[in-house]
């Protein structure tokens, strides 16, 4: 698309996650819901943080992870979130324009720290999340940059940004200023739970705002309150443009109006951390689309993406993500 | 030894490991010493650091490294070293104390932030870093607990510390409570260019007050500006009681009076990050000394050590060291 300067622009938490191992043991006994996330204080941090073992820092945050993404697939990226000026803000400023992805949301200079996950690893690669939202409630309408908006071909928002108070705000003035502009709007569900806190606004937005969404067959399951995955595929259909369903091992499916695919996820050596694999499914789904390949493939490059992002431990890809999809696909 | 409370205490540069993926061109681009340890100043750190790709964050600093080795083997430890009381301090204190170290230094509560060492992880996995050692100027002889001392067997002090202008002091004042504690005194050379810079000091510490030395090849033969190992094998002969020489793939040589051992390195499957494998080897050696394992046993249980950090990025240790060594040497 000859006139815009970006093909996604994502919007959402800036978060630097906090990598530990943990056994599921640790996981019951501490009352935390595997395969979730869960927003806690600054004190049930500070405090599950004393409890577990050495840990390793890295950038993430679910829309800077897809965001990060598709700027290592090639994609032209921009990224909107909000981080404090302190130690690890700078890490996710330095991550995210490291890897080419244009970021100037300016960070706050006073008010709660940069956001932090602390990711739970179990034995068996799953990941639990419990999120301190920190700086991320300072954003706002006014942190969207309308121009860059309007200069994007896709404006890619995360779930989660229904948790801090006034980033719904930003949320809706992004998705008018795409609208408005001819654009495209998507959403990822972020996480079963977050469905559960949002779910009215969340149908009324896939309903009515949402051109291609994004959700993992737990999420698109709690949207519906439906009984399991292909009721909450049905219930789906013709809500948006495209929606495309992640399954873990078992791949995805990608719905269209009347197009209906079923793609296999793409073989691993060794299943490491399933941090971020949503986030790189997107990633890859979204730079198909910018290339403007058929959905089958959009959904393939999102699978080899997340196929990288599972065998090592943290949410960002390890190498790039361009010559990784070139070898399997073999169109270099 | 049932009258310590500690098996070894460590004192060294309290510092936070940024790791990022580089090529040599890169190195040879910006005049990087490669596989070494140079020190750079706020400045020269921010405008590399703004060069180099996502970064991954782990707590380092080679005695620390060391140490959190010797306690993941099941050994007593204690650390000392200054952060400052900001993210990055957090994360060295969480990390130290989580894999069950005693590190009780009060963090510097004004003056540079905690500091880094920006490590530049070749294709090949050797590494070169650049420090900024930040709080650690802050270290001095105040920091030094004397009944923490006594109460160690082994005082470990690594060569860094000479470079912050008050750490020797502090260095001085532990060899000499220790000593005369009748407690024994180590000391790992870290660094070819770290030697040069402080050749006579080394000189007389290795002749007059330690008593365990733990170098590499490079570092040995630049303390005795050898032309080759054996000549600087030769050289430290019957300086130290013992003297521990690493040579990477080719495993160690240990030379304790008239004994000397041989011993090969530890299989490993791949290599991928050669930081923190000296430090390793120290750890396993010292935790055998403490069961007082014969100095072959001792260099073996270092080579484990060593095998396990040299596998993954990161300088210390992914899983448990304790439960490694007994797999590989079978005694439960």
């Amino acid at each position: 698309m000859s006139d815009t300067r970006f093909d996604v622009l994502g919007i959402g938490n800036a978060i630097v996650d906090i990598l530990a191992h943990a056994e599921d043991e640790f996981l019951a006994t501490e009352g935390l819901d595997k395969g979730a996330m869960a927003l806690v204080d600054s004190e049930r941090a500070g405090e599950l943080y004393a409890k577990v073992g050495s840990a390793v820092e890295c950038s993430g945050g679910s829309a800077a992870n897809t965001i990060a993404g598709l700027a290592s697939l090639g994609g032209r990226a921009a990224f909107i979130g909000k981080v404090r000026d302190d130690q690890l803000g700078q890490v996710f400023r330095h991550d995210i324009k490291a890897i080419g992805v244009a970021f100037d949301t300016p960070a706050a200079t006073d008010g709660p720290p940069t956001a932090t996950s602390l990711v739970l690893v179990s034995p068996d690669a799953e990941r639990t999340m419990q999120t301190y939202l920190g700086a991320c409630v300072d954003l706002g309408p006014d942190d969207i940059d309308e121009d860059q908006v309007a200069a994007s071909a896709i404006t890619y928002l995360e779930g989660y940004l229904w948790d801090p108070p006034a980033a719904k705000q930003a949320f809706r003035k992004a998705a008018d200023v795409a609208h408005a502009k001819g654009r495209k709007v998507s959403l990822s569900l972020s996480d079963p739970f977050c469905v559960d806190r949002h779910r009215e606004d969340f149908l009324e937005l896939v309903s009515g705002h949402v051109d291609i969404l994004f959700a993992n067959e737990e999420e698109i399951i709690s949207l519906y309150q439906a009984d399991e995955f292909d009721a909450a595929l049905q219930a789906v259909r013709g809500h948006c443009d495209i929606v495309a369903l992640t399954r873990g091992a078992k791949g995805s499916v990608v719905v269209a109006g009347d197009e209906v695919h079923v793609v296999d996820a793409d073989p691993i050596e060794r299943l490491v951390d399933t941090t971020g694999a949503g986030d790189a499914y997107a990633a890859g789904f979204l730079f198909g689309l910018s290339q403007e390949d058929d959905l089958s493939q959009c959904a393939h490059i999102g699978n080899i993406a997340a196929s990288e992002v599972i065998q090592h431990m943290g949410a960002r890809p390890d190498r790039p993500l361009k010559e990784l999809v070139q070898a399997r696909l073999g169109d270099a």
